[in-house]
């Protein structure tokens, strides 16, 4: 049987899973990111891990797909990513292709998000849409002419880092202020709620919650609840959002917007000011035409399965079968 | 010899040309846009001058580019375009494919205009770049991996509806209020002077010239003599056009960003203030990384070969030979 390797490396943890082409995990695993001081030798414990779930007689390995942070698809390879030990521009797709002799394609775990929902989520068939991922930051994978939006240095679709706000905006982690992503992200509403503390003088639940115990988790059970400060929050966040959105729609005009990560899972708490606000804002032509939907790939092995699409996606393009035995 | 016609419908002239695959003029004429009350009337009108200058014996005729208003690419149509006498959706390829039965590729003119720098300007052998284009509006090509992107509707890249100021903007044609093009275009820099001489109280020459009698080259000619206004006038464009290209940038990672148009001809008047606004509002991981250029087909040819090119650009992507004979 046909396989592929899906990786997910993120700040604390990497995750992987031997996936079928039809984006079945038969097997998988997870390993801290951060224990090796050498990158190399990151890449062989991680290896070794991957191998233990191989059957050699069962599984033909066609290649790996890895999400990573501050990944260059272009040349395979993660350059200067702040949240990683290892400083400077490391060569995960050669390191791995040593390892597994098998082409290794790697992008950002947004763009890998958006090949996974091409291939087996909700974009089957769309040939213009876009992801969005919220998360600790915002993330967005960029779907153009059925191909992902790359860019001339690998960087396209980092709409986290677009602006809200010129001049005196929030401050952001990549150096600039009013990101997007200090407003709309798991970080940004728990700002947005202290904004919201210190402006308002209504009770609220949160009033007795630091701010490193706030999750989006407790942001969602008490607007649920009712609680004014909580609700309004989810309000200010979408209205961001869908404001911003409708500049997005206008670049690459997507029949979709797929959201996808721990804050999409607030439900209408979420969707509903993101709809309204993108629809209020958009140029006549597109209203209506855009549907603003959840990811269908909401599940834990969703960042292994959409590495792993990043192999069929290649395979499509190089126009090799991938018949499934 | 190979041709193709490259043909410019404008609101109130249509230019046209026959174009070798080589990009070179061989004849080219035009007629007023809307004297006919029929559409196929005009159609049939435009395509009896087109004749003239074919030679049966000379050329072989690949196919026809057109750059119109409202155009819709996968359709082949004109919809609903406001600057037209002909309402409703406009079946411009199928009646030129009627006239002469060849292939007609239809899109509007910032996109002809960016498939044309890739061909014959300034961007061969760039796959990611962008064409803006300042007329009396401002349009938008965008071009990714190798392609033009049009969009699930066919409407994408237009920029010039993106928003610069939220709830009290200057009103757009298209409906809504605060869009780019109401600022940045030959019409927005119009307005900026009227608004500056309304804010401020210096002396300027303009103050004796009527709105309707205000140019861009007579905005030009008054701030290359030093005229306090007019030079704030290229400042304050030049501002908001390089402030919302940071945001373009970041959707799709462009390596160049070409200026087309009548403004462009102003040089570091628009050029300095754009490229100073850019760079300060990018995400640091593009800073150096973008050029701003004037495009390359400067010339009162260059909405036919832009036309023309995207029958080149379709014989590329359908692999069939483009010798030139």
């Amino acid at each position: 049987m046909k396989v592929s390797i899906g990786i997910d490396i993120g700040g604390t943890g990497t995750k992987f899973g031997i996936v079928t082409l039809e984006g079945k995990v038969l097997y998988q695993g997870a390993i801290p990111t951060q224990t090796e001081a050498v990158f190399a030798d990151y890449i062989h414990l991680l290896s070794n891990e991957i191998r233990k779930g191989l059957d050699q007689e069962k599984h033909e390995l066609i290649g790996i797909g890895v999400g990573a942070p501050n990944a260059n698809y272009h040349k395979g390879t993660i350059e200067h990513a702040p949240n990683l030990r290892w400083k400077g521009i490391l060569p995960l797709a050669k390191t791995l292709e040593d390892e597994f002799d098998v082409p290794t394609v790697v992008t950002n775990d947004a763009n890998a998000a958006a090949v996974g929902e091409m291939i087996f989520g909700g974009a089957k068939g769309m040939k213009d849409f876009i992801v969005i991922t919220l998360g600790t930051g915002l993330g967005a994978g960029i779907v153009s002419n059925g191909q992902l939006v790359n860019g001339a240095n690998g960087f396209a679709g980092e709409l986290g880092h677009t602006t809200v706000t010129y001049g005196n905006g929030r401050f952001c982690g990549c150096g600039k202020r009013g990101c997007l992503e200090t407003y709309v992200s798991a970080t940004g509403i728990k700002r947005t709620i202290y904004k919201l503390l210190a402006d308002y003088t209504e009770d609220s639940a949160l009033r007795s919650v630091s701010f490193d115990e706030l999750s989006p988790e407790m942001i969602t059970k008490y607007a649920l609840k009712g609680d004014i400060i909580a609700k309004q929050a989810f309000e200010y966040t979408g209205r961001i959002l869908g404001t911003k959105l409708a500049d997005t729609v206008i670049h690459t005009d997507p029949e979709a917007i797929f959201i996808f990560g721990g804050l999409s899972q607030a439900g209408d708490l979420i969707f509903n000011p993101v709809k309204e606000h993108l629809e209020l804002n958009l140029m006549p032509v597109f209203k209506g035409r855009v549907r603003v939907i959840s990811s269908q790939l909401q599940n834990q092995s969703a960042p292994i399965i959409g590495a792993s699409s990043l192999i069929v996606d290649k395979l499509k393009k190089d126009e090799i079968s991938i018949d499934v035995d």
